[in-house]
């Protein structure tokens, strides 16, 4: 078999979540939360199955969910979408991100990305036989030279994939990052694929700033946005994507082939939700809460946090303790610490060695709270 | 944009479905049952979302559900996949046939398969730079002509895509089709695409033949099954794909970047059903009652049904009232006359007229017997 991707294993988060198991470690490595979602949505979900609720939805999505989704995007970010043209649900934002690229990317194409990357990146672009270009961020706060973007983009430049906040940086675009892009695609046929999926996790007075709040970028951009992160319920794998109606069109054609239509009672139940319930405008004080928590728990362990101003992710830097690789070292905090984590080598395309671990802290204070206790011991 | 899919709008079940609402019509076009699936197996999903099971579940599934899919294999095609390597539950079928095709072809590879086939296959084809080769079914019963096969298989030829019970024919394989194809790949290293998603529904004492029966075949061969079609839950998109280790280890590389995960609470609530409830194994009886049903009752129209030896379609012959071409002729049907169908003419590459509709039965015999009602009336 000729592998589209033969130096690709089961990704980081099945390697990292199966050692937590199988050590029986404090899980902080793969993103979700260990407490629940409202009880009230799972309410709603059950409802609709008893209700007859189970056959396929529309392709695009059930109509009720986009149009609370359309409304959603302009309470937050004051642009519309349409719900018929330029709204579709997808079966998470994982299934969005690979069906952009795949609705894209013809081999040979150029797709601009920046490391550390999402690990589902630059594999989804080589499946379609594009040509993953990273540009690494820089230290020491992981911001983007766009000088070297501007460089990087050519004629075969065909997608620009931006992530903010960013995982697994923990970093937030700023109006001036954006105004750079602005620039630097104007006159250009690229693509934007703006990966917004932790929009609502974002700290200390910071407020998301979306690419479809510029025209530029909005009528070039699928922005791709996720109800697991929403809502706490990871594993009903439901997002979305927004489109003008031109590249929706695109995307449909793709989506429709792919999984042609995600779970009816979930996306009943999460359109009523979405109309009542506007909880996720203070998901960005609940987690400022679990990460000012982590960050002074820190204080006693030898890992010295980094900046975190969105998601649910922080940096720990362990170079005071180990000069080991990130892998090996992550792999060692799991076993003998009993501490799950990523190593951010896993989100690079060649290895290299930051003393870098992700931590996520999308958790209970207490099972914060036990971690720490465990790292407190490292040496 | 420079289109994977120039010539494809939103597919022919979109299109007959918002049909079928705009008038109001039976819609007897999209195949998804018009009665509920079983209340034991809704209130097993509440149960599990209550219990707090609302995270990523493991890429490749729940392992209590790859084992119980593992357990139904042997019981109902006495073959043996491993839960670990050889079976890996997805979004739907859908998502699974994609998922395979992302997996094996590149640009200039070609795929055979047999027309009419499933809207999904050629179009997703294409997306990967793939070359759909459309064999013809032949007619009066849409046979296969094994020698075209033959002729077609190159070193080109990647995949050949088989489906059986076959959507929209309603014809099941035989025991002799499956000999000449281990006979024609034998020597080749081409893989196989086996679309089972309608091996519940054989009729008349028939049994499912599937390509796992054959080691030739079974070796290089994904085999596609549905939830949905199995329990009446197709808004519940989950389905699993079967593949021998090496192909299952391919088929996970792009898997865990497409949508990583499957609803997690469904797949616990299935792993529980299907360790208790066999009921499948009624499924034949109960459709087949259907189907005579239907057959009887269409003997009161003009329309001609066609032999149905399996799946929840029937295709009818309305060349005795009308010469219109197939897709005119059942946009009339729905808008004149209230019964919403599908054209088989959307089944293949080029345009043909055999005068053909495929009308679904997975419905209450009082939908049917409505339906059946206003097509006598058709003139
Ligand atoms: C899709 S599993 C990974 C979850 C996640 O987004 C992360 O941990 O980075
Ligand atoms: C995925 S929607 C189509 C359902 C179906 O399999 C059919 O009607 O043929």
């Amino acid at each position: 078999i000729t592998s589209k991707l033969p130096d690709t294993g089961p990704s980081i988060f099945t390697k990292m979540s199966q050692l937590a198991a199988r050590h029986q470690a404090i899980n902080l490595s793969q993103g979700f939360p260990d407490f629940d979602c409202s009880p009230r949505l799972v309410s709603l979900v059950s409802q609709y199955m008893r209700a007859g609720y189970n056959q396929y939805a529309p392709m695009a999505g059930v109509i009720a969910l986009r149009e609370q989704i359309s409304a959603k995007v302009v309470a937050t970010k004051g642009v519309f979408y349409d719900p018929d043209t330029a709204i579709t649900v997808t079966a998470g934002a994982t299934q969005a991100l690979f069906t952009v690229m795949a609705a894209l990317i013809h081999p040979g194409d150029e797709v601009i990305l920046f490391e550390p990357a999402y690990d589902s990146y630059a594999p989804s672009v080589r499946v379609f036989g594009g040509i993953p270009k990273a540009v690494p961020l820089l230290a020491p706060d992981f911001h983007v030279d766009w000088a070297t973007v501007e460089l990087l983009v050519t004629d075969k430049t065909r997608l620009i994939i931006v992530n903010s906040p960013s995982n697994p940086t923990a970093r937030v675009l700023a109006d001036s990052d954006y105004r750079q892009l602005v620039r630097i695609v104007r006159d250009t046929s690229c693509y934007i694929l703006s990966d917004e999926v932790y929009e609502h996790m974002v700290y200390d007075g910071r407020s998301h700033v979306s690419v479809a709040h510029y025209e530029t970028l909005r009528e070039r951009a699928f922005v791709v946005a996720s109800f697991g992160k929403l809502y706490h319920t990871t594993g009903w794998k439901v997002g979305y994507c927004l489109a003008p109606p031109q590249l929706t069109a695109e995307f449909r054609r793709v989506h429709q082939f792919n999984v042609f239509s995600v779970n009816t009672p979930v996306q009943y139940a999460l359109a009523d939700f979405l109309r009542d319930d506007h909880a996720y405008i203070a998901l960005s004080a609940f987690f400022q809460e679990k990460r000012d928590f982590l960050i002074e728990a820190l204080e006693t362990t030898p890992f010295r946090p980094l900046p975190c101003e969105g998601t649910y992710f922080l940096l720990a830097d362990y170079s005071a303790i180990s000069q080991l690789p990130e892998q090996a070292f992550s792999e060692a905090l799991t076993a003998r610490h009993g501490v799950a984590t990523i190593p951010i080598s896993a989100f690079y395309h060649d290895t290299r060695n930051q003393h870098l671990i992700r931590i996520c802290f999308a958790k209970k204070t207490q099972t914060l709270a036990q971690a720490v206790e465990r790292l407190r011991k490292v040496v």
